[in-house]
Protein backbone atom coordinates (compact mmCIF):
# COMPACT_ATOMS: atom_id res chain seq x y z
CA UNK A 1 0.00 0.00 0.00
CA UNK A 2 1.15 3.43 -0.81
CA UNK A 3 2.30 5.56 2.31
CA UNK A 4 2.34 9.32 2.41
CA UNK A 5 3.64 11.77 4.77
CA UNK A 6 1.99 14.86 5.73
CA UNK A 7 3.70 18.28 7.23
CA UNK A 8 0.72 20.20 9.44
CA UNK A 9 -0.34 23.65 10.90
CA UNK A 10 -2.94 23.92 13.00
CA UNK A 11 -4.42 26.11 15.87
CA UNK A 12 -4.82 24.04 18.59
CA UNK A 13 -7.32 25.83 20.77
CA UNK A 14 -10.84 24.19 19.45
CA UNK A 15 -9.34 20.19 19.67
CA UNK A 16 -9.03 18.11 22.22
CA UNK A 17 -5.58 17.45 21.32
CA UNK A 18 -4.34 15.29 18.35
CA UNK A 19 -4.87 12.06 19.64
CA UNK A 20 -8.94 10.98 18.77
CA UNK A 21 -10.91 10.96 21.92
CA UNK A 22 -14.65 9.79 22.73
CA UNK A 23 -15.61 13.48 23.44
CA UNK A 24 -14.66 16.07 21.11
CA UNK A 25 -12.95 16.81 17.54
CA UNK A 26 -9.12 15.57 17.48
CA UNK A 27 -6.57 16.81 14.63
CA UNK A 28 -6.04 12.89 14.36
CA UNK A 29 -9.65 12.76 13.85
CA UNK A 30 -10.34 15.50 11.71
CA UNK A 31 -7.65 14.60 9.39
CA UNK A 32 -8.78 10.76 8.88
CA UNK A 33 -12.29 12.62 8.44
CA UNK A 34 -10.85 14.51 5.42
CA UNK A 35 -9.14 11.43 4.11
CA UNK A 36 -11.93 9.51 4.25
CA UNK A 37 -13.74 12.37 2.51
CA UNK A 38 -11.09 13.04 -0.21
CA UNK A 39 -10.65 8.82 -1.34
CA UNK A 40 -13.44 7.07 0.35
CA UNK A 41 -10.73 5.04 2.47
CA UNK A 42 -10.77 4.79 5.74
CA UNK A 43 -7.15 4.97 6.98
CA UNK A 44 -5.56 5.62 10.23
CA UNK A 45 -3.10 8.43 10.68
CA UNK A 46 -0.52 8.46 12.77
CA UNK A 47 1.85 11.66 14.27
CA UNK A 48 5.22 12.21 15.24
CA UNK A 49 3.62 14.45 18.33
CA UNK A 50 0.35 13.73 19.99
CA UNK A 51 -0.10 17.16 21.10
CA UNK A 52 -2.38 18.08 24.11
CA UNK A 53 -5.91 19.75 23.47
CA UNK A 54 -4.83 23.57 22.84
CA UNK A 55 -1.08 22.87 21.74
CA UNK A 56 -0.63 23.94 18.42
CA UNK A 57 1.31 22.52 15.37
CA UNK A 58 3.80 24.57 13.52
CA UNK A 59 4.76 21.17 11.82
CA UNK A 60 3.42 18.35 12.69
CA UNK A 61 4.34 15.24 10.82
CA UNK A 62 2.26 12.55 10.40
CA UNK A 63 1.55 9.45 8.04
CA UNK A 64 -0.86 6.97 6.12
CA UNK A 65 -1.36 4.32 3.51
CA UNK A 66 -3.98 4.04 0.78
CA UNK A 67 -4.83 1.00 -1.36
CA UNK A 68 -5.01 3.38 -4.21
CA UNK A 69 -1.96 5.46 -5.37
CA UNK A 70 -2.68 9.25 -5.56
CA UNK A 71 -0.61 12.18 -6.07
CA UNK A 72 1.25 13.95 -3.34
CA UNK A 73 -0.11 17.65 -4.40
CA UNK A 74 -3.85 16.60 -5.16
CA UNK A 75 -3.48 14.80 -1.46
CA UNK A 76 -2.43 17.99 0.50
CA UNK A 77 -5.08 20.63 -1.84
CA UNK A 78 -7.77 17.72 -1.20
CA UNK A 79 -7.30 17.50 2.74
CA UNK A 80 -7.39 21.14 2.32
CA UNK A 81 -10.33 21.40 0.86
CA UNK A 82 -12.07 19.11 3.42
CA UNK A 83 -10.79 20.15 6.32
CA UNK A 84 -11.39 24.13 5.35
CA UNK A 85 -13.81 25.19 8.12
CA UNK A 86 -11.47 23.97 10.84
CA UNK A 87 -8.00 25.62 11.40
CA UNK A 88 -5.78 22.99 10.05
CA UNK A 89 -3.82 22.84 6.77
CA UNK A 90 -1.81 20.14 5.29
CA UNK A 91 1.50 22.39 4.44
CA UNK A 92 3.03 19.36 2.94
CA UNK A 93 2.62 15.98 1.35
CA UNK A 94 5.15 13.38 -0.11
CA UNK A 95 5.23 9.88 -1.21
CA UNK A 96 7.22 7.69 1.85
CA UNK A 97 8.66 4.84 1.95
CA UNK A 98 6.90 1.78 3.43
CA UNK A 99 8.87 1.50 6.34
CA UNK A 100 9.10 5.34 7.49
CA UNK A 101 6.75 5.86 10.52
CA UNK A 102 5.93 9.49 11.68
CA UNK A 103 6.59 8.67 15.04
CA UNK A 104 9.52 5.97 15.66
CA UNK A 105 11.39 7.61 12.51
CA UNK A 106 11.85 10.57 14.30
CA UNK A 107 15.20 11.34 14.60
CA UNK A 108 14.40 15.32 16.77
CA UNK A 109 11.84 17.18 17.78
CA UNK A 110 11.72 21.06 17.97
CA UNK A 111 8.90 22.53 20.46
CA UNK A 112 8.68 26.77 20.62
CA UNK A 113 6.85 27.78 24.23
CA UNK A 114 6.26 31.54 23.85
CA UNK A 115 5.53 33.66 27.33
CA UNK A 116 4.17 37.36 27.31
CA UNK A 117 5.25 38.66 30.53
CA UNK A 118 3.46 42.53 30.33
CA UNK A 119 1.28 44.30 32.54
CA UNK A 120 -1.39 44.09 29.80
CA UNK A 121 -3.21 41.15 28.55
CA UNK A 122 -2.88 39.80 24.86
CA UNK A 123 -5.52 41.04 22.53
CA UNK A 124 -4.30 39.53 19.30
CA UNK A 125 -2.21 36.66 20.81
CA UNK A 126 -5.01 35.20 23.01
CA UNK A 127 -5.07 31.35 23.17
CA UNK A 128 -1.24 31.59 21.05
CA UNK A 129 1.15 32.84 24.58
CA UNK A 130 1.02 32.38 28.36
CA UNK A 131 0.65 35.65 29.72
CA UNK A 132 2.01 36.56 32.89
CA UNK A 133 1.05 40.28 34.13
CA UNK A 134 5.06 40.62 35.21
CA UNK A 135 8.70 40.62 34.04
CA UNK A 136 10.33 37.65 34.50
CA UNK A 137 14.24 37.44 34.67
CA UNK A 138 15.37 35.78 31.40
CA UNK A 139 19.05 35.78 31.87
CA UNK A 140 18.45 33.60 34.84
CA UNK A 141 16.36 31.05 33.43
CA UNK A 142 18.64 31.18 30.03
CA UNK A 143 21.26 29.95 32.71
CA UNK A 144 18.89 27.86 34.86
CA UNK A 145 18.20 26.41 31.69
CA UNK A 146 20.74 24.76 31.07
CA UNK A 147 20.78 22.56 34.27
CA UNK A 148 17.91 20.39 32.25
CA UNK A 149 19.79 20.20 28.91
CA UNK A 150 21.66 16.29 28.37
CA UNK A 151 20.63 13.10 29.30
CA UNK A 152 18.78 12.83 32.53
CA UNK A 153 15.85 11.03 34.53
CA UNK A 154 12.87 13.59 33.72
CA UNK A 155 10.26 12.03 36.31
CA UNK A 156 10.40 15.11 37.61
CA UNK A 157 8.78 16.74 34.50
CA UNK A 158 6.90 13.96 33.26
CA UNK A 159 3.31 13.75 33.62
CA UNK A 160 1.53 11.15 35.82
CA UNK A 161 -0.43 9.18 33.01
CA UNK A 162 3.20 9.44 30.56
CA UNK A 163 3.30 6.28 29.23
CA UNK A 164 6.90 6.06 28.01
CA UNK A 165 8.82 3.18 29.49
CA UNK A 166 11.91 4.84 30.87
CA UNK A 167 12.01 8.40 32.41
CA UNK A 168 15.59 9.14 30.44
CA UNK A 169 15.61 11.46 27.54
CA UNK A 170 18.48 13.23 25.92
CA UNK A 171 17.41 16.87 25.79
CA UNK A 172 19.36 18.36 23.37
CA UNK A 173 18.65 22.09 23.31
CA UNK A 174 16.48 24.44 25.70
CA UNK A 175 17.05 28.17 25.03
CA UNK A 176 15.53 30.99 26.44
CA UNK A 177 15.79 34.06 24.29
CA UNK A 178 13.84 37.35 23.90
CA UNK A 179 11.56 37.64 20.63
CA UNK A 180 9.39 41.25 19.79
CA UNK A 181 9.04 41.01 23.74
CA UNK A 182 8.08 38.08 24.07
CA UNK A 183 10.26 35.04 25.70
CA UNK A 184 10.51 32.37 23.77
CA UNK A 185 11.90 28.84 24.62
CA UNK A 186 13.15 26.29 22.17
CA UNK A 187 13.50 22.79 23.15
CA UNK A 188 14.80 20.01 21.13
CA UNK A 189 15.05 16.03 21.79
CA UNK A 190 14.43 13.11 19.64
CA UNK A 191 12.11 12.35 22.06
CA UNK A 192 10.00 14.47 25.31
CA UNK A 193 7.89 12.88 27.66
CA UNK A 194 4.43 13.67 28.10
CA UNK A 195 4.15 17.18 29.25
CA UNK A 196 7.94 17.21 29.34
CA UNK A 197 7.53 20.80 27.92
CA UNK A 198 5.18 22.67 29.35
CA UNK A 199 6.71 20.93 32.88
CA UNK A 200 10.05 22.42 32.33
CA UNK A 201 8.61 25.95 31.53
CA UNK A 202 6.37 26.09 34.55
CA UNK A 203 9.72 25.73 36.27
CA UNK A 204 11.58 27.69 34.45
CA UNK A 205 8.98 31.03 35.07
CA UNK A 206 9.71 30.20 38.85
CA UNK A 207 13.41 31.22 38.45
CA UNK A 208 12.31 33.87 36.03
CA UNK A 209 10.16 35.11 38.81
CA UNK A 210 12.83 34.54 41.13
CA UNK A 211 11.11 31.87 43.44
CA UNK A 212 13.43 29.31 42.28
CA UNK A 213 17.14 29.15 42.09
CA UNK A 214 19.24 27.67 39.17
CA UNK A 215 20.37 24.88 42.73
CA UNK A 216 16.45 24.77 43.33
CA UNK A 217 16.06 23.32 39.68
CA UNK A 218 18.83 20.95 40.06
CA UNK A 219 17.43 19.89 43.33
CA UNK A 220 13.93 19.25 41.76
CA UNK A 221 15.42 17.54 38.45
CA UNK A 222 17.58 15.35 40.85
CA UNK A 223 14.57 14.43 43.24
CA UNK A 224 13.16 12.51 40.39
CA UNK A 225 9.80 12.97 42.05
CA UNK A 226 7.10 14.57 40.04
CA UNK A 227 5.78 16.35 42.92
CA UNK A 228 8.89 18.38 43.16
CA UNK A 229 7.52 20.15 39.76
CA UNK A 230 6.82 23.65 39.33
CA UNK A 231 3.34 24.21 38.23
CA UNK A 232 2.82 23.03 34.68
CA UNK A 233 2.77 25.94 31.99
CA UNK A 234 -0.82 26.29 30.18
CA UNK A 235 -1.24 24.29 26.67
CA UNK A 236 -1.95 27.69 24.38
CA UNK A 237 1.49 28.67 24.79
CA UNK A 238 3.02 25.38 22.82
CA UNK A 239 3.97 24.79 19.52
CA UNK A 240 5.34 21.53 17.63
CA UNK A 241 7.45 23.78 15.38
CA UNK A 242 9.15 20.73 13.04
CA UNK A 243 10.41 17.31 13.28
CA UNK A 244 13.38 15.37 11.91
CA UNK A 245 13.83 12.35 10.18
CA UNK A 246 17.67 11.13 9.35
CA UNK B 1 -10.08 68.53 32.41
CA UNK B 2 -7.60 66.17 32.80
CA UNK B 3 -6.27 64.51 29.35
CA UNK B 4 -4.99 60.94 29.04
CA UNK B 5 -3.42 59.32 26.50
CA UNK B 6 -4.04 55.90 25.83
CA UNK B 7 -1.79 52.76 23.30
CA UNK B 8 -3.98 50.18 22.81
CA UNK B 9 -3.30 47.25 20.79
CA UNK B 10 -6.78 45.07 19.63
CA UNK B 11 -7.51 42.48 16.93
CA UNK B 12 -9.91 44.35 14.28
CA UNK B 13 -11.85 41.02 13.32
CA UNK B 14 -14.93 41.07 15.35
CA UNK B 15 -15.37 45.07 15.09
CA UNK B 16 -16.69 47.25 12.42
CA UNK B 17 -13.88 49.42 13.08
CA UNK B 18 -12.27 52.26 14.77
CA UNK B 19 -15.06 54.60 14.50
CA UNK B 20 -18.45 54.53 15.90
CA UNK B 21 -21.29 53.34 13.62
CA UNK B 22 -24.91 52.28 14.18
CA UNK B 23 -24.53 48.52 13.45
CA UNK B 24 -22.13 46.89 15.65
CA UNK B 25 -19.73 47.08 17.75
CA UNK B 26 -16.59 49.32 17.19
CA UNK B 27 -13.08 49.73 19.35
CA UNK B 28 -13.72 53.71 20.10
CA UNK B 29 -17.22 52.53 21.37
CA UNK B 30 -16.54 49.24 23.08
CA UNK B 31 -13.06 52.53 24.90
CA UNK B 32 -15.89 54.58 25.74
CA UNK B 33 -18.32 52.04 27.25
CA UNK B 34 -15.36 51.14 29.53
CA UNK B 35 -14.39 54.74 30.59
CA UNK B 36 -17.63 55.11 31.57
CA UNK B 37 -17.72 51.98 33.46
CA UNK B 38 -14.46 53.00 35.29
CA UNK B 39 -15.26 56.43 35.81
CA UNK B 40 -18.52 57.30 35.78
CA UNK B 41 -17.95 59.89 33.02
CA UNK B 42 -19.03 59.73 29.63
CA UNK B 43 -15.74 61.27 27.46
CA UNK B 44 -15.48 60.88 23.37
CA UNK B 45 -12.09 58.75 22.34
CA UNK B 46 -10.22 60.41 19.43
CA UNK B 47 -7.74 57.98 17.84
CA UNK B 48 -5.06 58.54 15.68
CA UNK B 49 -6.64 56.06 12.77
CA UNK B 50 -9.74 55.09 12.15
CA UNK B 51 -8.68 51.40 10.78
CA UNK B 52 -11.51 49.99 9.12
CA UNK B 53 -13.84 47.24 10.03
CA UNK B 54 -10.85 43.85 10.06
CA UNK B 55 -7.67 46.27 10.31
CA UNK B 56 -5.77 45.64 13.80
CA UNK B 57 -4.12 47.58 15.85
CA UNK B 58 -0.82 47.23 17.79
CA UNK B 59 -0.12 50.67 19.14
CA UNK B 60 -3.37 52.51 18.00
CA UNK B 61 -2.82 56.02 20.31
CA UNK B 62 -5.96 57.72 21.19
CA UNK B 63 -6.66 60.56 23.97
CA UNK B 64 -10.00 61.38 26.32
CA UNK B 65 -10.81 63.75 28.90
CA UNK B 66 -12.19 63.53 32.44
CA UNK B 67 -13.25 65.73 34.87
CA UNK B 68 -11.58 63.91 37.80
CA UNK B 69 -7.78 63.20 38.10
CA UNK B 70 -6.71 59.40 37.63
CA UNK B 71 -3.65 57.64 38.26
CA UNK B 72 -2.47 56.43 34.57
CA UNK B 73 -2.06 53.12 36.15
CA UNK B 74 -5.36 52.35 37.17
CA UNK B 75 -6.99 54.03 34.17
CA UNK B 76 -4.84 51.14 32.33
CA UNK B 77 -5.65 48.73 34.62
CA UNK B 78 -9.36 49.43 34.96
CA UNK B 79 -10.15 49.60 30.98
CA UNK B 80 -8.75 46.30 30.65
CA UNK B 81 -10.81 45.00 33.31
CA UNK B 82 -13.68 46.31 31.67
CA UNK B 83 -12.91 45.36 27.87
CA UNK B 84 -11.73 41.59 28.90
CA UNK B 85 -14.63 40.25 26.95
CA UNK B 86 -12.89 42.05 23.64
CA UNK B 87 -9.86 41.02 22.31
CA UNK B 88 -9.01 44.90 23.22
CA UNK B 89 -6.51 45.90 25.87
CA UNK B 90 -4.95 49.08 26.90
CA UNK B 91 -0.61 48.90 26.83
CA UNK B 92 -0.28 52.43 28.67
CA UNK B 93 -1.61 55.05 29.75
CA UNK B 94 -0.32 58.15 30.58
CA UNK B 95 -1.34 61.88 31.56
CA UNK B 96 -1.12 64.40 28.89
CA UNK B 97 -0.76 68.15 28.22
CA UNK B 98 -4.13 69.82 27.76
CA UNK B 99 -3.07 70.24 23.99
CA UNK B 100 -2.27 66.91 23.01
CA UNK B 101 -4.64 65.77 20.00
CA UNK B 102 -3.81 61.84 19.19
CA UNK B 103 -5.28 62.77 15.71
CA UNK B 104 -3.50 66.03 14.81
CA UNK B 105 -0.48 66.12 16.81
CA UNK B 106 0.97 62.51 15.35
CA UNK B 107 3.95 63.16 13.41
CA UNK B 108 4.33 59.50 11.78
CA UNK B 109 2.15 56.80 11.77
CA UNK B 110 3.44 53.13 10.63
CA UNK B 111 1.29 50.55 9.23
CA UNK B 112 2.70 46.62 8.77
CA UNK B 113 0.82 44.89 6.00
CA UNK B 114 1.31 40.90 6.21
CA UNK B 115 1.19 38.73 2.85
CA UNK B 116 1.00 34.75 3.51
CA UNK B 117 2.02 33.46 -0.47
CA UNK B 118 2.03 29.84 0.21
CA UNK B 119 -0.22 26.87 -1.27
CA UNK B 120 -1.74 26.08 1.89
CA UNK B 121 -3.91 28.56 3.63
CA UNK B 122 -3.18 30.37 7.12
CA UNK B 123 -4.30 27.48 10.01
CA UNK B 124 -2.80 29.87 12.85
CA UNK B 125 -2.68 32.68 11.04
CA UNK B 126 -6.76 33.46 10.02
CA UNK B 127 -7.89 36.61 9.95
CA UNK B 128 -4.31 37.89 10.31
CA UNK B 129 -2.53 37.47 6.88
CA UNK B 130 -3.56 38.43 3.37
CA UNK B 131 -3.61 34.47 2.03
CA UNK B 132 -2.71 34.08 -1.64
CA UNK B 133 -1.98 30.61 -2.86
CA UNK B 134 0.49 31.44 -4.99
CA UNK B 135 4.27 32.66 -4.79
CA UNK B 136 4.88 36.82 -5.05
CA UNK B 137 8.13 38.00 -6.67
CA UNK B 138 9.02 40.19 -3.80
CA UNK B 139 12.08 41.66 -5.32
CA UNK B 140 10.05 43.08 -7.66
CA UNK B 141 7.48 44.82 -5.43
CA UNK B 142 10.43 46.00 -3.37
CA UNK B 143 11.81 47.53 -6.00
CA UNK B 144 8.20 49.13 -7.94
CA UNK B 145 7.45 49.96 -3.84
CA UNK B 146 10.16 53.34 -4.30
CA UNK B 147 7.82 54.70 -7.16
CA UNK B 148 5.66 55.26 -4.32
CA UNK B 149 7.84 57.17 -1.90
CA UNK B 150 7.90 60.90 -1.90
CA UNK B 151 5.31 63.71 -2.46
CA UNK B 152 3.19 62.38 -4.51
CA UNK B 153 -0.89 63.11 -5.80
CA UNK B 154 -2.01 59.75 -4.53
CA UNK B 155 -5.57 60.21 -5.57
CA UNK B 156 -5.38 56.96 -7.50
CA UNK B 157 -4.68 54.90 -4.25
CA UNK B 158 -7.70 56.91 -1.78
CA UNK B 159 -10.54 55.20 -1.31
CA UNK B 160 -13.99 57.45 -3.19
CA UNK B 161 -15.10 58.38 0.44
CA UNK B 162 -12.41 59.56 1.55
CA UNK B 163 -12.44 63.17 3.12
CA UNK B 164 -9.23 64.28 3.22
CA UNK B 165 -9.75 67.77 1.63
CA UNK B 166 -6.09 66.96 -0.48
CA UNK B 167 -5.04 63.55 -2.04
CA UNK B 168 -1.32 64.79 -1.71
CA UNK B 169 1.13 63.02 1.13
CA UNK B 170 4.38 62.53 1.71
CA UNK B 171 4.71 58.59 1.93
CA UNK B 172 8.38 58.48 4.07
CA UNK B 173 8.58 54.97 3.83
CA UNK B 174 7.72 51.83 1.81
CA UNK B 175 9.75 48.68 2.41
CA UNK B 176 8.93 44.82 1.48
CA UNK B 177 10.32 42.13 2.82
CA UNK B 178 10.69 38.41 3.95
CA UNK B 179 9.65 37.79 7.45
CA UNK B 180 9.26 34.24 8.49
CA UNK B 181 8.17 33.19 5.24
CA UNK B 182 5.38 35.86 5.09
CA UNK B 183 5.90 39.24 3.14
CA UNK B 184 6.14 41.80 5.49
CA UNK B 185 5.43 45.65 3.96
CA UNK B 186 6.01 48.67 6.13
CA UNK B 187 4.18 51.94 5.17
CA UNK B 188 4.96 55.30 7.02
CA UNK B 189 4.03 58.79 6.53
CA UNK B 190 2.88 61.82 8.83
CA UNK B 191 -0.44 60.94 7.71
CA UNK B 192 -2.59 58.60 4.87
CA UNK B 193 -5.54 58.60 2.85
CA UNK B 194 -8.19 56.43 3.16
CA UNK B 195 -7.86 52.70 2.47
CA UNK B 196 -4.06 54.40 1.01
CA UNK B 197 -2.19 51.78 2.55
CA UNK B 198 -4.65 48.75 1.52
CA UNK B 199 -4.77 50.57 -2.00
CA UNK B 200 -1.21 50.41 -2.89
CA UNK B 201 -0.13 46.80 -1.13
CA UNK B 202 -3.49 46.04 -3.96
CA UNK B 203 -1.49 46.83 -6.75
CA UNK B 204 2.54 45.86 -5.48
CA UNK B 205 0.42 42.68 -5.39
CA UNK B 206 0.27 42.73 -9.28
CA UNK B 207 3.46 43.70 -9.01
CA UNK B 208 4.54 40.60 -7.65
CA UNK B 209 2.22 38.23 -9.96
CA UNK B 210 4.22 40.39 -13.14
CA UNK B 211 1.14 41.62 -14.13
CA UNK B 212 2.20 44.87 -13.44
CA UNK B 213 5.60 46.34 -14.22
CA UNK B 214 6.80 48.95 -12.14
CA UNK B 215 6.36 51.23 -15.33
CA UNK B 216 2.54 50.34 -15.00
CA UNK B 217 2.69 51.12 -11.26
CA UNK B 218 4.05 54.66 -12.18
CA UNK B 219 1.41 55.24 -14.81
CA UNK B 220 -1.28 54.21 -12.02
CA UNK B 221 0.22 56.93 -10.05
CA UNK B 222 0.51 59.51 -12.43
CA UNK B 223 -3.03 59.45 -13.56
CA UNK B 224 -4.41 60.40 -10.36
CA UNK B 225 -7.22 58.64 -11.23
CA UNK B 226 -9.04 55.83 -8.75
CA UNK B 227 -9.95 53.60 -11.10
CA UNK B 228 -6.20 52.85 -12.62
CA UNK B 229 -5.68 51.35 -8.91
CA UNK B 230 -5.17 47.36 -8.57
CA UNK B 231 -7.74 46.00 -6.29
CA UNK B 232 -8.01 46.88 -2.46
CA UNK B 233 -6.16 44.31 -0.31
CA UNK B 234 -8.55 42.86 2.13
CA UNK B 235 -8.47 44.45 5.98
CA UNK B 236 -7.23 41.67 7.87
CA UNK B 237 -3.65 41.97 6.28
CA UNK B 238 -2.97 45.41 8.29
CA UNK B 239 -1.89 46.38 11.38
CA UNK B 240 -1.61 50.10 12.77
CA UNK B 241 1.51 49.95 14.21
CA UNK B 242 2.70 52.59 15.70
CA UNK B 243 2.35 56.58 15.77
CA UNK B 244 4.54 59.22 16.34
CA UNK B 245 4.49 62.47 18.09
CA UNK B 246 6.96 65.67 18.70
Amino acid sequence: MPRYRLTIEYDGTPFVGWQVQPDGVSVQGALETAVQKLTGETAGIRGAGRTDAGVHGRGQVAHFDLAREWPADKIRDGLNFYLKPLPIVVLESAAAPPDFDARFSATARHYLYRILARRSPPALERNRVWWMPRTLDVDAMREAASVLVGRHDFTTFRAVQCQAKSPVRTLDRLDVKIVDGEIHIHASARSFLHNQVRSMVGSLKLVGERKWSETDLRTALEARDRTACGPVAPAAGLYLMAVDYS
